[in-house]
C-alpha cells in the first residue's frame, strides 16, 4: 500500500510537473480578475480602512462600569472555518462577492481563543464544554455540572453533593438578577442543561433514560426533572427551546400531536404551572410562536416555552407558523428580564449548528450561523454597550474545512472549480468539505465519485464529501473563538483554559466567588490620577 | 450514486443505531478516566487557574511607550488546526499529555483574527498575503508588492511606478531604524519577499524565470536582483535564509558544490560584497551555521547568511552542522539589529510549516511550528516588553483537521482509536487528517485501505490520508490567528482585514504614513487625568 500510494504520487507529480513546476502554489494568469472589486484595486481603500480600524479602537468606550446584564451567545459547534464560510454566505445571499461580508458578532471589539479539551478528552463534547464555560471547572466528557471526579453514567459518584458545581446562573441569582436560557435544541440538552444540571450522563434527559441505564431517579433525577424542581432551574424566568416530550408521560400527546416520553405519568409541564399557581405568580406555558410574539406584549413573570417535541427544525426547513427563529426567542427573554433592575444573565444557544455539522449539511450548518447572527444583532440593538455585556462563543470545534483556490467571490456552497484542474482525478471537489462523517463514497472506476454528478447535489440534504465513513461527523480539537462587547471586553483577549470564560464574566458583572471588576474597577485610572492628585495638592500647598 | 449514498448512510445508521442511540455523541463509560491528571478532577484547580488569569490580565504591562522594536514571526500556513496540535505534541514529548501545554506565543496577552482572502481570490497564496502583512493592502493572488491594478504575471503592468507600495521595512528605515529578513524557505521566496519586493509573479525568483515567463529583465527584474540592488533590499542589515542558487550563474558551484540558476552570468553575492567593499562598510557574506555562530561574538553591519542552495532543510531532517536552526537566526539578527538606538524592525519566518501540509507531512509541519515557536521565545527573552512588540501570526490556513475523540493524552500523531469502533468499515483514522493533497489512498475491496498497514506508517514523510487526489494540500480560507505582545498589543485585538496588521504595527512603532501611538499616547489617560486636574486646581483656587 505504502508502495502503491508512492507510485500514485510520483505518477501524478511527473504528470503535473510541467504545469506546477516545483511550486506548491498553481499559478493562474489572468483567469481570476474578474471577480475582484474595482475599488479594492486602490491601494487607499485599504489603507483607509486600516486607520478607520484604528481610530475605532482609540474611540472604543471601555465601560468601567460592571456588567448588569451578560448575555451569553454559543454557537454549538462554531468552529472558526463555520464562521468564516457562513460571512461568505451572508456576503453572497446578499448578492456580493461574500468574503468582505461582516456578521455581527465579527465587529466586536475583542477577541479571544478558548482551549476545550476536557479532563478525560483530547475531543471535547457538549457537556464537559457546558460545565467548563458556565461552571468555570473542566470536567470528564459526557457529565455536567459536576466535576471530573464522577466517571461518565457512575450514578452514585454524582450522589455525591461535594461533586456539585454552581453555575453562572447560581451566581448571578445570588445576587438578585434574573436568569434565562434559549436554545434551538432540546432544553435537556447538553449545552443548556449546563445551567442547572448535575448529572453523571448527558443523556438522562427523561426518566425512562435514567432507568434505562439501571438507575434508579430518587438518586439521580434526570435532566428534565432537574429543571423544573431544582435550583437554579426552578428560577429560570425564561426557558425557551425544544423537548417537549422528556416533560410529558408516554401515555399523552402534546399539543403538536407527539406523546411524551416519560413512564413515570409526570406531566412536568403542569407541575411547572401548578408551582407558580401556588405561589400566585404571573407565567405562561407556550408551544406556538404566536404564542410566544403575543407574549411580548403583556410579559408574564415565569415563562416556559416548548415548540417542538424534540429538537427544533432547523430554520430552513421550518415551520415559521409554528417556529420562532432564534431571534425572535432571543428579543422575549431580553425584554423579560430587563425587568429586573438589578440586571439578568441569558444564556442563548445556536445549538443545531452542530447537528447540521454531524450529518454533514453544511448549508445548514452556516444558515444555523447566520441564524445565531441575527439573534446577536437583535440582542446588540437592545441592550446597551454601556451597562450590558455581550459573549459570542462556541463549545468546540468540528472538522469542516474551507478547501483553495476558488477566485473571489465564487460560490462558497460549490466546486473550487478554478484548482479541480489540478487533482490527479481530473475531477472537481466541494470548497467546503470535511474529513469524515456520513458523506462517506465508495469509489467508482478505482477513483473518487464525481459527487457533483449526483441528483441532489446542492440541496440542503446532500452529504459533503469525506474521506473517513462515520455515522456522525466528529468534533474538531482546535481551539474556538470568543467574541465580546461591553463593560470590560478587553479581558476576553488572549488564549485560556475554556473553565476561564464565566470567571471573566463573572469578573465584569461582580457577580460568583471570584475577583469582581467592581473591587477593581478604579485599577486601570486610580493609580495615575490620584498620583497626580497627590501631587498636585502637595505642590499647591507647596506654593503657598 | 446519490440512491447508493443514501442507501449506505441509512444502512450504517440502522447498524449503529443501538450502539448511538439517538444521539450525536458516543457514549464511552469508563474507558476514559485513565489518562486524567489527577489535580484537574478538584475544581480548585480551574477555579485557581482561571482567577489567575484575570490576575495576570489586571497586572499586565500595557506599555503606552512607542515600539522601538517590532518583531514580526510568521508561521507561513500555520492554522488554528496546526498551533492546538502543536501544543499537543509540545507536551507529549515532554512526557505529558499535551492538550495542557502552551506555547510561547499562547502566553501572549492580546489575540486577534485576520481575513486573509485576496482581492481576487477567496483563498490567499503566501504573495498576496504577504502583500498585505508587509505593505498594508490587499492585492491580487500571486503579485508581490504591487496592487490590484497588476495582474498577475503582467509585467509591463507592473512597470508602472503606481502601482508599486511602500512595505514596512521602507517605513522602518526612513524613521532611521535597521530592518532584516530571516526565512527558512528561500530569501526570495513570497514570504520574506513582501518585503522588498514588487513584481507581477511570485516566482519571478531569478533571471531564469523572468526570460522564461518571455519578459525582459530590464523591464522587470527578478526578486533576487531586487533584494541586491533596490531599496528597500539593499538596507536590509540582516538576511537570513535558504536560496543561494538564485543568487549565483549557472555556471558556477556554490560553498556546497550546487549550481546556481541564473543564466545572466551575475554573481550577485559578489555583488553585494562589493558594494558594501566600495561603501567601506563591514559586512559578512556566510552559508554555514558555524559562521554564523562566530559572527554573534562580533557582529558586521550587514550580514547576508544564505544556508541552503533552495529552500532550508526541515529541522527534523537537517544537517545540523551546517544548517542554523530559526532561533539561531532570529538571536543574531536581533543582536545585530539591537545596536541601532532608534530600534529595528525584523520579519521572521518559519516558512515551512506551509511546505510539509501541502505535502500532507503532518509530524513535520507540527515540528516546523514548534521550530518557530523556539524562536519566539528567544526574541521574548531577548526583547523587553516595554519596548519592543512582537507579533506572532500565519498567512493563510490550511485543511488540516483535528478530529475526535480521543482520550486525553492519546498520541497526537496516531489513530483516534477511542471512535474507531463507531467507523461504517471498522477501521481506525488519524487525529490528524486533510481534506485534500497527495496523501490520498485508492480504495480497497470497495472500502479505505487500513493506513496503518502501510509500512512507513508514522515516518515523518509518510502522508496523512485525505479525500481529493492533489499533487499538493490547498490552503484553508478561514481566519489565521494573531498574538502580541509588548507595546500597544491590546490595539491587535478584534477581527479584521490582513491589510491591517502593518498600519496597527507601524501605529504602535511611530513610523509610516497612518496615525502613530506616539502622538495619540496620551489619548486613553489624558482626558480624566486632565479634567481631575482642572477640577483640583479650580476646587482649590475656590478654597482659598
Amino acid at each position: 500500500m505504502g508502495l502503491f500510494s508512492l507510485f500514485s504520487f510520483i505518477t501524478a507529480a511527473i504528470l503535473l510537473g510541467c504545469v506546477l513546476g516545483d511550486h506548491y502554489h498553481p499559478s493562474a494568469p489572468g483567469s481570476r480578475t474578474s471577480s475582484a472589486k474595482r475599488e479594492e484595486m486602490d491601494p487607499k481603500f485599504w489603507n483607509d480602512k486600516a486607520q478607520a480600524g484604528i481610530q475605532a479602537r482609540l474611540s472604543q468606550l471601555q465601560a468601567a462600569n460592571r456588567a448588569r446584564n451578560v448575555v451569553m451567545f454559543l454557537g454549538d459547534g462554531m468552529s472558526m472555518p463555520t464562521i468564516s464560510a457562513a460571512r461568505a454566505l451572508l456576503g453572497q445571499r446578499r448578492g456580493d462577492t461574500g468574503e468582505e461580508a461582516e456578521l455581527t458578532f465579527d465587529t466586536f471589539p475583542t477577541v479571544g481563543l478558548i482551549k476545550t479539551y476536557c479532563v478525560d478528552a483530547q475531543v471535547a463534547d457538549s457537556a464537559c464544554s457546558a460545565t467548563a464555560y458556565l461552571c468555570g471547572v473542566k470536567t470528564n466528557y459526557g457529565v455536567l455540572g459536576v466535576n471530573a471526579a464522577v466517571p461518565r453514567t457512575d450514578c452514585e459518584a454524582s450522589v455525591d453533593k461535594s461533586t456539585h458545581l454552581q453555575s453562572i446562573v447560581d451566581w448571578a441569582l445570588a445576587d438578585g438578577r434574573d436568569t434565562g436560557i434559549v436554545t434551538t435544541t432540546r432544553i435537556t440538552h447538553a449545552s443548556p442543561a449546563g445551567a442547572y444540571a448535575k448529572t453523571a450522563d448527558r443523556y438522562w434527559e427523561s426518566d425512562a433514560d435514567v432507568k434505562k441505564a439501571g438507575f434508579d431517579t430518587d438518586r439521580c433525577p434526570d435532566i428534565a426533572h432537574q429543571l423544573i424542581h431544582n435550583h437554579p432551574g426552578n428560577k429560570l424566568k425564561v426557558i425557551f427551546g425544544g423537548g417537549r416530550a422528556n416533560f410529558l408521560p408516554n401515555s399523552i400527546r402534546d399539543d403538536e400531536q407527539t406523546f411524551g416520553s416519560r413512564t413515570d405519568n409526570r406531566n412536568l409541564i403542569q407541575e411547572w404551572q401548578q408551582d407558580k399557581v401556588d405561589r400566585n405568580i404571573k407565567h405562561e406555558y407556550i408551544w406556538h410562536r404566536e404564542q410566544l410574539m403575543r407574549a411580548k406584549n403583556d410579559l408574564p413573570e415565569y415563562m416556559l416555552g416548548l415548540f417542538e417535541s424534540g429538537h427544533m427544525q432547523y430554520n430552513m426547513l421550518a415551520n415559521q407558523t409554528t417556529e420562532p427563529t432564534l431571534a425572535e426567542m432571543t428579543e422575549v427573554a431580553i425584554r423579560s428580564l430587563s425587568r429586573n433592575e438589578k440586571g439578568f444573565f441569558l444564556f442563548v444557544e445556536g445549538g443545531r449548528i452542530d447537528h447540521a455539522h454531524h450529518d454533514n449539511f453544511v448549508e445548514l450548518a452556516l444558515d444555523e450561523t447566520l441564524e445565531m447572527d441575527k439573534a446577536v444583532k437583535r440582542a446588540a440593538e437592545l441592550l446597551s454597550e454601556e451597562d450590558s455585556l455581550i459573549v459570542v462563543t462556541a463549545d468546540h470545534s468540528h472538522v469542516l474545512a474551507y478547501n483553495g483556490y476558488a477566485p473571489r467571490g465564487n460560490d462558497i456552497l460549490g466546486t473550487s472549480v478554478f484548482y479541480a484542474n489540478y487533482t490527479w482525478d481530473g475531477m472537481p471537489y466541494m470548497t467546503l468539505s470535511y474529513t469524515n462523517g456520513p458523506g462517506f463514497r465508495h469509489h467508482v472506476n478505482d477513483g473518487r465519485p464525481n459527487v457533483t454528478d449526483e441528483e441532489n447535489y446542492g440541496t440542503v440534504n446532500w452529504h459533503s464529501p469525506v474521506d473517513v465513513p462515520l455515522s456522525y461527523e466528529t468534533h474538531g480539537g482546535d481551539e474556538v473563538v470568543v467574541f465580546a462587547r461591553g463593560p470590560h471586553h478587553s479581558m476576553f483577549t488572549g488564549l485560556y483554559e475554556q473553565s476561564q470564560l464565566p470567571h471573566l464574566m463573572a469578573y465584569a458583572a461582580c457577580i460568583g466567588p471570584g475577583r469582581h471588576a467592581c473591587s477593581a474597577a478604579t485599577h486601570a485610572l486610580a493609580q495615575p490620577v490620584l498620583l497626580l492628585t497627590l501631587f498636585i495638592l502637595l505642590a499647591s500647598f507647596g506654593v503657598k
